[in-house]
């Protein structure tokens, strides 16, 4: 067992063992520092963007990109993971591609991704997000639905910007398809709340709307900026969406046994919020008297205590609900990076995707 | 007076006395005509687009355009106005172009302004519009932000639907400008709630961004995509704008003074949710006693009664709103058709300009 995976280990509690032996020897740090580069690059065109929105548009949506406080003070919190960005500039690296047009799409999908959770935390109604309140309990929910318009257009004039007019107009075309995946999906979501007949199946079709879609289409739109060829885009398109399945996977163990120091949002948030997430659907559907006990709990109308959460988390465990997930992450990253050409198999690429196997928030 | 401005007249109690004589003798199935082959020309694009959101988004989007009810049965009500398609369809036939790109942004920039609705109805708390529950009070809120959301991406993919790529690109580069100015012109109008000091400049500037930007945009989108040169689009959209907030003016009247058979929106339904529409900020920067009577019903937390409604409309009409904003939206038709280029000034862009001005609901 890698280094990699002691700390993969220690994050959840001793289970997360993800099999990401295969995926090499990578440093630990070339993610991370590739985390910063794109972070680095893609900041002069955020701030443009953001900017030009005038207030109180550019604080509230410079606040919640972890940028500073709401009074525009400096921030002691952390921003965004910046994952999406990241898969758009290595693709668009692996393919050859100049960086110029890799970073403006690269701050796009970021303004896309970022305009969908300030739309889902009004709609879950979260408080939190990144250890800070979002921005709907701060300015209001009118203010947050606003911004995420605002981001939303805001994503697709960058897209404008890039000088090959056919690349621009295929990559705002593929960018809204995936934003449409967003929306199906994330009302898939939603519906699937209170419902206990929801299958694995079901739920995974439902993340390759939600979560899936975008990321595939971040490698799809690198791999454009970089004017690869039809089946190099289609290739990194599935590399993308595999991963994203995984970081859904793994997303939903955080939820349940992630720290909150590290995730920002509250212990078992997800369960006491009662969410059909995957955890959750997968000890359900194993029919086993801990997923009995489990369906009461969610069925309860009651709220959450500390208590139900921890039983309701181990309850999870009992049924097998965190193994099939782990076990579920770990087969998505495999095919992802089976689908991985050759030719553009980057050591970056790589790292990237095991960060997401072994990501802490 | 010509027989459209008896019809006029009639519609807001005998006062909407609008100056549109200049605007010549045009027939009054002018407008109408053409607002129902602009309508009949979008809907196959519109349907299309729509089917291919799937379900539940599908239903949802066509019961909002008023094509079906909540269970797809046949509908007995109105569908939206199509004032912006026609727009855009009149001025490209103005400009000598072609009917099929034209068509293509007819339909984007009707689904901009429908995303906008959905997103306004959640916001302002309205439970009807044309004369129907809105979409979040019969589905919920979380599926009307989601499809606004949708309708939103699914414009801005019917663009690069454009032939020639570097309109498609300009199209949509400008017609997200326009969405980031209705973003801020919808903030600015919540934040002018409950605050008696916005001068009439601060709310033309508000109609500017949120209403006149759009139809401006549609004005410019029309020349564009009809390959007009710089100068004309420039004209093209000056005359949208100032439509445009003439079209805000009447909308403020029919929101005091209008029928509710035919808005299909309560009476005096602006008044009762107090807001601050121009004939109300108007009437209160009169300082007049009737002003400071208003401003206490405005400043009231009591719920307004029929009694405090009909009032209210009293007083702004004895402190001169109404008057003040017919005014205003007379020089605003003045102003429109004043930019109107003469190789442009076609019957149809004359008869919608008098369409907004004499319209109903």
């Amino acid at each position: 067992m890698s280094d990699v995976m002691v700390g993969a280990a220690d994050l959840t509690g001793g289970a997360l063992t993800l099999e990401t032996g295969f995926l090499g020897n990578i440093p630990s740090d070339v993610a991370q520092t590739l985390l910063g580069r794109v972070r680095t690059s893609c900041d002069p065109v955020l701030h443009m963007a953001i900017e030009s929105l005038g207030e109180p548009l550019a604080t509230m949506a410079g606040y919640h990109l972890g940028w500073w406080n709401s009074d525009r003070s400096e921030v002691a919190g952390s921003s965004g993971k910046f994952i999406r960005a990241a898969l758009v500039c290595a693709v668009a690296a692996a393919c050859g591609g100049d960086a110029v047009d890799a970073v403006l799409v690269a701050a796009a999908v970021e303004l896309v991704h970022n305009f969908t959770l300030l739309h889902d935390d009004v709609m879950d109604g979260d408080t939190t997000r990144r250890g800070r309140p979002t921005v709907w309990s701060v300015w209001g929910v009118d203010e947050a639905i606003l911004l995420g318009d605002a981001l939303h257009a805001l994503a697709i004039r960058i897209l404008t910007d890039l000088r090959d007019h056919s690349v621009a107009l295929e990559a705002i075309m593929r960018l809204e398809a995936s934003c449409l995946d967003l929306c199906v999906g994330q009302l898939e979501d939603c519906s699937f709340e209170g419902h206990q007949e929801v299958t694995v199946d079901d739920y995974l079709h439902m993340a390759g709307r939600k979560t899936a879609a975008l990321m595939g289409c971040c490698c799809a739109l690198g791999a454009l900026s970089a004017n690869a060829d039809d089946p190099t885009i289609a290739a990194l398109e599935r590399f993308g969406y595999e991963l994203g399945l995984a970081f859904q996977c793994v997303d939903d163990l955080i939820g349940i046994w992630g720290d909150p120091g590290v995730t920002g949002k509250p212990a078992g948030n997800d369960l006491a919020r009662r969410k059909a997430t995957l955890p959750v659907v997968a000890a359900l559907n194993s029919k086993s008297e801990a997923a009995i006990e489990l369906a009461a709990l969610y069925q309860s109308s009651v709220a959450m205590t500390a208590t139900d959460i921890d039983r309701a988390a181990a309850l999870i465990e009992v049924a097998g609900g965190r193994l099939a997930v782990q076990r579920c992450a770990d087969e998505q990253i495999q095919a992802a990076v089976a689908a991985l050409p050759d030719a553009v198999r980057t050591q970056d690429l790589i790292a990237l995707s095991e960060l997401i196997c072994r990501r802490e928030r």
